[in-house]
Formats: structure tokens, C-alpha cells, sequence
């Protein structure tokens, strides 16, 4: 007996993230505007995340952005230092930003609270302003996303990206990068129409017992968090890389029908996604390709067809939507519970 | 047939480290000094690192240790903005540090290009002191490894540990540091003595075909190198973690006879890793602990002993010489190739 998919809570917030994220960029200008201006005038030059599991994927999407677009050096950071050996890095000059859907692990917290004591600029974006994290923050983005039911993030994922690139567009003070922001919705929308198409791509993938994804620069991002998303809802063996470590030993495991799924949409690194994707199939591995390109997903044995090109930087937020209903398809195939995952809650508190 | 095992390269490199980093902390002091000095003179309070594979897991130690022993907040590099979309970071006062064995990929060696053209002080840490990479060093740490045969690197990964680790010691000024590390090579000799035991331990996992590795905290580059010999050396799909974000959502893998191999020496992680292993053996995991601690080590289905306590900050040095025993011993037990794993070289040149 399987559940009625559409009725599920994953189902419906993967289907609400366009309405989440125009919601969000009304909402939120104003606070992004303010953060930059503190950035600049304090002249702040590197920024340290402290985030854990989606949110983490999230602070890997902002390491590329807030390089790419702002020339911002960005380090992810170690909360043990804080929390557990008690050894707390000197902050200096940097932007100090938690990011946490629920506001609440404790290890995120002890970062946030240290940074204070330092007088650093401290930014939080959440899903819950009420929350302890939140109230480390100098400057708190809010991300209007309503309750999220199901276990595994979706839309609060889309909406955090969304987050840093309106912080990044206000950094640029550039109104051609709000206006691509603002575009996002509704190309998600026309991404979303690929779920009939993906829930008949699953099925094939019933038995698989392990596999990688693989993502690079902007979307190594999407690649870790496609990764997270499959271990949570199909209990897949699944790790991402970015192509170039991949080429650094893992290439090793490649045999015949191994499957790698790979993040490949238009922009600068595509040749580099083609080129490795050649490489894979050379070796007879079976690669799942999301693309816009015509060309890149020829290469595939399953396509995954993103509706549109966008611009590279803010691809992140559209290349995920297959990859969450590639992920939610597959579970269903296994007949597991898409909402409730086994053995994980919501929110998870570590120190 | 199986090859007669102690002949082979890779024996021979594991069973040489104690010589080799010796040799190292004998001739680089004076260079690690001179490093230090600049350091405290420009006021650096952070560092960006270049590296990929085995290289990238002694950035992920110098990520602890440059943080807990000396303060400095460590940002690990994204190189395809440097050499695929040509928007280098501004280092600002950064120090900018790149670690490879070879000191040939392209994208490490344009990190480095990029820091010395923004004038920001530039530090290598290779086995090739003649390689590109070195000559954007102003300070070049040789490793004195001697040739590494064997395609998995297994000297020169513990004495770029050794290099950071004498760093740190230098920036903190203290005669106990280096006294402490002074005594790493005969622990580590210790420690090597448990390689009959390994052997026989490792036969039971010969068809294991996924695992995880949990490390956290200094050791989190220990699971992070000991998966990825694992992956190089027995094609198996293996995961490394924290044992903080393995519960953001991973723990959803976890069933009865799943194979998780932690990492949990002595200091203040330990109670952290031990309440992370009851989790696991609650739910039926088959556990493979490295540990000096008897309490911890009853905990496994598995022990692999570490000879001696050291010191927290050094015990990544010792903790990945029974990891790396492991895999060369069950790539033995598989009858491959342990110096020459299929499909990879022992340089990879990325852009």
C-alpha cells in the first residue's frame, strides 16, 4: 500500500518554494540593504559561517557566491572549537553569520554568542526570529517560510540561498543581480513541471544501493545538499564531490553501471561537467544529468531537465527543485515515509 | 595469488613515517620560525589554504589546530574561482597557504599565482621543493618524504600534518609544543606494531561494500583521509563525517550490521564520540573503533588499538596509521593492487 504522494508535506512544500521565495525578497530588502552597508563601511573583508547539515549546504553555496560576486574570503566554521574545546578563534574584522532553519542547535549558538563578545557584526537568517539564535544577531533575515512539516528542508533550503544571494546583490548595490533574483520564482515554476517526468525517472533507480553527485563551483553546493536529501528520504549511501576532488582518488570506485548523478546546468563550468561526465561514461558508469543544455543532456543516461538557463550564480536555487523530486520520487518507489524519515527529528540539537 | 604484501610500496611508506617526519621537524624548524615571525609581524589573523585530496585533509587539520593552538580562523580556498571563473578573492591580509605533494595542479598553483600578485605573504607545504607550486612560496616547508611510489599517500599526508603541526608550535612560542611532537615518531612506531592484529581484523569486512567514518574536531581530517585511502584502496563507497553532522540528517542510514568506523583517541572529544558510538550500537551498527581508550575500544565490535595516549592536538598524526594499515590490509584481502589502484595516477592535474 503506498500513500497518496500529493498530500504529503514534502510534496506541498516543494511546490510551495516560488511563493516562499517572492515572499521572502519582498520582505527582506530593506534588512540586506542595511547588512551591506555595515559590511562596507566597516571595510569587512571575510566572513565566517557557522551552520550544520541543510543550512551547512547553504553556507557552501554562499562560499562561492559572496567570492565570486563580492571578492568576500568566506570560511565555514568549526563550532566544536567553541562549544566543546573551548578555544574560540579570534574573529578580527569578520562578518559572523549563523545560519539555521529552526534557530535552536546549540553548537551554532555558542559561535554566534562568542563573535558578540568579540564586537564582530553578527548576521543570523532563520526561519524562526523568536529563536536563540536569532537573538545573537545584529542583523536577522527572516525567512517568512511558514512551518516546515517535513523532516527533510526544502523550501527553507531554496529560500536560505535566497537569502545570500539578496545579500550578495546588495553588497554589488546592483540592480541587474535583484533583477535576475527576482526572476527565480518563476522559473522554479516552470522547473516544477518536471515532476511527472521525474516520478517515472525514479523508478528505475528502485534498487540502487549507492551513488555519488557531483557539483562544482556554484553548485557544489547543490550537490551536497541533492546528497543530503537522498540519505535522508531513500537511506542511499550518496556523497557529493565537487569533479575536481572526485579526480583525486574517488575516480577509483568508478566501474561499470556505477551511478553518479551530475549538476550541470549552463554557465562557465559546463565544459569542465562535460568534459568529466565523458569520463564517467568512458568507464560505463550510468550518469543522471541535471541540465538546461540540450547538448550536456544528451550525455545522460537519465536526464533531468531544468526548463530554463539562468544566470550561473543564482542556478543553485533552480538546479535543487529536480534533485528534491528525484529524491522524494525515489522513496516513494521504495514505499518509505517521505515526511518522517527514520531515526531523524526535525530539529537536531549537538553542542 | 595474492602478492606478498611487505614487499610492496605502500608497506614500505606506512612503515617509514617515523623516519620521515624525524627527518622533517630536523631540517624545517628554522623555516617554520622565520614563517612565524611574518606572521606575528603582519598581524595575520587568517589563512586561506589551496589543496585537493589527501593534501586537502591536512587543510582540514590545519583548520583545528591553527584555530585551537594559535587563534586563526582558516578558510579552505575554492580554486575553480581562481582558475575556471576568474574572480580571484581579495586575501586582504591574509596568509595564503597551499599544500601538495607534487606541487603540479594547475588550480592550486593559481591560488598561490593570485596571492603573490595581491601581495598577500604566501606559504607551500610540498614534497617537491623545485615544483610551480613551491616557487610561489616566499616560505616553502619541504617535507623530506623522499619519493612516494605507492599512488596512495601515506608519508607525505602525516608529515604535512607534522608541518602544520610545527607551525602551530612556532606561532604559539612553546617548548612544550615542540617537545610533544618530538615524541609523534616513536608513538607512531608503537602504534605500527598493531599491524598483525589489523591484519587479521580486516578479513571480516571483505565484503563490505559502504561504510562510514565519524571523526570530529582535530580528528575530523582523520576520517576524512582514512575514507578516502578506503576509497582509493578498496573501492568502497565510504563517507567520512563529524559525528555532529551525522546526526543532521545521515543518522537516517543507520540499520542493523551498518558498518561505522569512528575515531575517538583520548582528550576532550572523547565523551562526544563515545555517547555518538552507544547511539550507533543501539541501532545495531557494527562498529570499528580506533581508540588508546580500553572503555571506548569495548565499545567496538571492532578495536583497533592505538599503542599510546598523546596529546589531543597530535593525535591525528597517530590515529590515521591503523586507518591506513586497515585499507592497505583489506585491499590485500581483496586481492587488488595496493600500489597501483585502478583508474587513478599519483598526479592529478585539475583546473
Amino acid at each position: 500500500m503506498t500513500m497518496q504522494l500529493n498530500t504529503t508535506h514534502i510534496y506541498r512544500e516543494i511546490h510551495e518554494q516560488p511563493a516562499v521565495i517572492s515572499h521572502f525578497l519582498q520582505q527582506e530588502q530593506g534588512t540586506a540593504r542595511r547588512l551591506a552597508d555595515i559590511i562596507r563601511a566597516r571595510g569587512i573583508t571575510h566572513v565566517v559561517i557557522a551552520a550544520r547539515g541543510t543550512s551547512d549546504n547553504a553556507a557552501r553555496y554562499a562560499k562561492y557566491v559572496l567570492g565570486a560576486m563580492n571578492g568576500l574570503t568566506v570560511a565555514l566554521a568549526t563550532p566544536s572549537l567553541f562549544s566543546i574545546y573551548k578555544k574560540p578563534l579570534r574573529f578580527g574584522n569578520a562578518l559572523v553569520l549563523g545560519i539555521s532553519q529552526s534557530g535552536k542547535s546549540p553548537d551554532i549558538v555558542a559561535v554566534l554568542a562568542e563573535a558578540r563578545k568579540q564586537e564582530a557584526v553578527t548576521a543570523v537568517i532563520t526561519n524562526i526570529p523568536s529563536s536563540n539564535l536569532a537573538q545573537q544577531g545584529d542583523f536577522v533575515l527572516s525567512l517568512h517560510a511558514g512551518e516546515e512539516k517535513a523532516v527533510a528542508a526544502t523550501k527553507t533550503y531554496t529560500s536560505q540561498l535566497a537569502a545570500i544571494s539578496l545579500l550578495s546583490a546588495a553588497l554589488a548595490e546592483s540592480d541587474a543581480m535583484l533583477t535576475a533574483l527576482a526572476q527565480i520564482p518563476d522559473c522554479m515554476t516552470q522547473t516544477l513541471s518536471a515532476n511527472p517526468a521525474i516520478d517515472r525517472a525514479a523508478e528505475r533507480y528502485r534498487y540502487m544501493r549507492a551513488c555519488v553527485v557531483i557539483g562544482r563551483g556554484y553548485n557544489y553546493a547543490t550537490a551536497f545538499e541533492l546528497a543530503l536529501k537522498l540519505k535522508e528520504l531513500t537511506y542511499t549511501m550518496v556523497e557529493p564531490y565537487s569533479s575536481a576532488d572526485f579526480m583525486h582518488g574517488p575516480l577509483a570506485l568508478v566501474e561499470p553501471a556505477f551511478p553518479a548523478i551530475v549538476v550541470a546546468p549552463s554557465g562557465v563550468m559546463l565544459p569542465e561537467m562535460q568534459a568529466f561526465v565523458r569520463t564517467l561514461n568512458e568507464r560505463g558508469a550510468e550518469t543522471i544529468i541535471i541540465s538546461d543544455d540540450v547538448e550536456t543532456l544528451e550525455l545522460a543516461r537519465t536526464p533531468l531537465k531544468l526548463a530554463t538557463a539562468v544566470p550561473e550564480w543564482l542556478s543553485p536555487l533552480i538546479s535543487i527543485v529536480p534533485g528534491q523530486l528525484f529524491a522524494m520520487h525515489l522513496a516513494h518507489t521504495r514505499d518509505y515515509d517521505v515526511d518522517a524519515p527514520r531515526g531523524i527529528q526535525k530539529v537536531t540539537e549537538t553542542r
